[in-house]
């Protein structure tokens, strides 16, 4: 079996900002989809109030997951995203969402 | 798009545990893979030291995924886990892994 790396991207939204954070999803640009190593990704909407949504991504290699976080495609892909943090923080309000990496092998499918 | 139901089992292992867990699921009975409404799954190993595995299935509906969780498959399925378990607690022992399930819709792919 080719060992599939993945990288999890946890999600905090505030409740206001929930709407929003799915709205930038369900209308994506498609930004990483022609990525080398790119194999597919999937956003995932917890069921219990206040957890954190999963952003999912499946790549052929870790290298390529690298190439990607360092891409002018991430950039143009979150522009909208980071945008709304640089409003909230022009602002002075809180940031309306905050996210942390994690990553890991594909040992069992 | 079909609106995926999606179950993420969280598992926290014992350092020393860890290479049993693995290998259970490297030489898993398959007994999931023929669940009416069963889509695919994936278990995730951590790159960073001491994170959670993550055990990822995918699932037509919310249904499909409860009829497994309370089928006979399933406790086939889970039988060298479940006694590895057993085994801990009659010895008096800590259990060497826990669980925590958290469910999810894909709401964008």
């Amino acid at each position: 079996m080719n060992q599939q790396f993945v990288a999890v991207n946890y999600i905090s939204c505030t409740v206001d900002y929930r709407s929003r954070f799915e709205e930038l999803f369900t209308s994506r640009a498609h930004a990483i989809d022609n990525m080398p190593g790119f194999i597919n990704m999937h956003v995932l909407k917890p069921a219990a109030e206040g957890e954190d949504y999963l952003i999912v991504s499946y790549w052929e290699t870790e290298d390529a997951f690298k190439g990607w976080t360092s891409s002018e495609a991430f950039r143009i892909g979150h522009r909208r995203g980071f945008e709304d943090l640089a409003k909230a923080r022009q602002e002075g309000n809180p940031a309306p969402m905050s996210s942390s990496f994690k990553t890991y092998q594909v040992i069992s499918e």
